[in-house]
């Protein structure tokens, strides 16, 4: 017995209790600069887990952890043979973030269960509300753990054998706070996964709207660059006779800068790191090394992005002064959302009347994985000068509220409904 | 009763002693990798130090120890009350120093003494080599300390009271090692001043050339840049709206190197020291320090340079990115030798039939401080590959001989000889 979407739905969620729940969870790990510093799988960690699992509880959900430690929580649905409608993010922060990156999708995901409870709505398909472990990676890599070894892009054993600089195991962490779960760590039948996410970039707030439909993120690919030159003292030698391995490395970086702009405006090019040898103020560097981060919307594109960059490292080696070598490091591929979802997140931020844009991802999101293996979008919502991973990150209280609606309208238009127990 | 130069001299050094006495010397601090390590005022720089004493005192010479350190071995001449011809450099090293840088010139003086002990031949002014105290300024600020302090360029009691990084001070470490001496730290009445040195650039090696008559030092002035951009996001950042600073940097390291081609040969512009932060693949960065390093050979040349540097930073901010804040942190004016003196050193390279060429000192020494109180002039040799403040420094005997005979046929001409006591 399907459940017939009801256009007029007016189901909305309680924007008071979402938000004295972010605030709730922030303490866990507060900062004495409004931040949150929660690694992956600490006593903080668990504390957070925990208060997520009790709430969840509370809220009738049953709750099963997995063996990578993600944490499911489950509403059931009318139907329960049918594939969960799944939402979530993660809980684990940088050492220096913020309250929202992460903790929101979750407890967005949480609220849709709450209001849904409060107004007595059943839906067709159960509900599920994710927390996946080790989003952030600052702990132990790789990041997106938990959604990576669902979705298969990492083994379980290699994964639960990463260490932190201290030879801390995963895998003994997750026993040591409890959450080393027995649920197989792969995916299974999924409806529909959304998460609702903070933009992290500036776009949202420049172009004053609300709600993000986002299409997709952007594939990467990182490199290690190392330009080698040789070092000599800076007063004696002459320019014509130096190998300036730093005076190489501006030229590349203006380059990578204008790779990016070729192929505006989705492509980016980033040299975030840099380290210089011998690095004093009166030596002609040696060695400068650096890293590279490519990213675009469209594989071809990325590729020719990756040409540019080997030939501009070869004419710099070509012009003789210095060596340059070029080293990929992380790929990823573009990632494409569903059309179908992303028209579910476009309909119900236009159905509650929200400035409503289609914006790219630029950044990795668990969604990316688990685009992989099930039917994909983000809800993005604009953050303070666009700024995360920070303890000033900041969003505004009712684009929090606008965000968690256009979930719950878009997980209850996938899960199928009905208000009272009756066909909606 | 002035003694007349012969043009015909003969009186040439000891290359073998000179070498011996090099290697000899290289044993008190040396390193596995065929350097030597041997800071100022260390127990290592006390036993060179008490080896130089010995080998002037086996040579004749009356010893005296000044305030800061320096020793003066002095070699009377018929007329006492001549004021004496200088000659002498410096023993302590850098942390992975060579054999030869300082070193040589000390030793030259001392072979120089040795030979005309060997000839009989006595000079008409009093001759006297010199050890300053910490040239290179490894273990404590400023450098060329003793000759600076001997120069009046900065006080004797401050340079006392610097200290190193365990807190020590310049005074006690040399009460401790015994050379805390009474003579005042403080210019006197001298001929004229020589210092032979190798060049620790390349030019001489490049252009097969042995002797380079060297006719001043450049001007410097070192700057500390900071560039303010925003840290972000390097994935959900589009590029038009990033302030990336290390973007920034690249262009003015660009720009810097620019400056000192607008201004070929002698001018000279690097950056040797960058700090990114917060320094993260995939964050843009947000604020960039480096080092600048501006020389020249003419003042206005370089007032020039700095006012490039200054509109380059400028335009930079202009560009609305972001910030540049530039600030001078050390200035020394370009400083030319004494022209009869570099007339002495061209003139004795002929003679000897050496490949002899003017060259401009571009790294500091101390005879740029010496040059400030006294007629100064220097002689370089070449370096293998120009590398200097390095392990792997290395100078060829027959160019150490050569430049040392130089040095003798230099100073003999300042002094006055005459072989066997009577006027040659």
């Amino acid at each position: 017995m399907a459940a017939v979407i009801n256009k007029e739905n007016t189901a909305s969620i309680n924007a008071q209790r979402l938000w004295d729940s972010l605030m709730s969870l922030a303490k866990i790990g507060a900062t004495p600069k409004g931040g949150v510093c929660r690694l992956a799988l600490t006593d903080l960690d668990k504390q957070g887990r925990d208060l997520f699992v009790q709430w969840a509880k509370e809220a009738g959900c049953e709750v099963r952890i997995d063996e990578i430690g993600n944490i499911f929580a489950r509403r059931p649905g009318l139907d329960n043979s049918l594939p969960p409608v799944l939402t979530g993010s993660h809980i684990d922060t940088q050492p220096t973030g913020g309250k929202f990156d992460g903790n929101f999708g979750v407890l967005a995901g949480l609220e849709v269960v709450r209001s849904l409870n409060d107004q007595g709505i059943q839906t067709q398909a159960p509900i599920e509300v994710v927390v996946w472990t080790n989003e952030e990676g600052s702990r132990f890599v790789p990041v997106m753990m938990g959604s990576g070894v669902f979705a298969n892009a990492f083994p379980l054993d290699e994964t639960l054998a990463q260490t932190d600089i201290d030879g801390k195991t995963v895998g003994d962490e997750l026993r040591r706070i409890g959450y080393a779960g027995t649920t197989p760590a792969s995916s299974f039948p999924i409806k529909a996964y959304f998460e609702a996410h903070i933009e992290q970039g500036p776009i949202l707030e420049a172009k004053d709207t609300v709600i993000g439909a986002v299409t997709g993120a952007l594939g990467q690919r990182w490199y290690d660059v190392v330009i080698s030159g040789m070092e000599a003292h800076a007063g004696p030698t002459p320019m014509e006779l130096r190998k300036d391995a730093l005076l190489a490395a501006a030229q590349l970086i203006s380059r990578v800068n204008e790779i990016a702009l070729n192929h505006a405006p989705h492509a980016r090019a980033t040299v975030g790191w840099i380290a210089c040898f011998p690095n004093s103020r009166n030596v002609i560097p040696g060695t400068v090394r650096l890293s590279v981060d490519l990213r675009a919307a469209d594989d071809e594109v990325l590729t020719t992005m990756d040409s540019s960059l080997k030939t501009a490292g070869e004419q710099l080696q070509d012009e003789g002064r210095v060596g340059v070598e070029i080293k990929q490091v992380v790929y990823f591929p573009p990632q494409p959302f569903n059309n179908d979802l992303i028209d579910s997140v476009r309909g119900a931020g236009k159905a509650l009347g929200l400035p409503t844009l289609d914006i790219v991802s630029g950044a990795g999101h668990d969604a990316v994985y688990l685009a992989r293996v099930t039917p994909t979008a983000m809800i993005f919502i604009p953050c303070k000068d666009g700024i995360s991973h920070n303890e000033i990150e900041d969003a505004r209280p009712e684009h929090i509220e606008a965000g968690c609606n256009v979930l719950l309208r878009a997980m209850l238009e996938q899960a199928g409904h009905a208000r009272n127990g009756q066909q909606a």
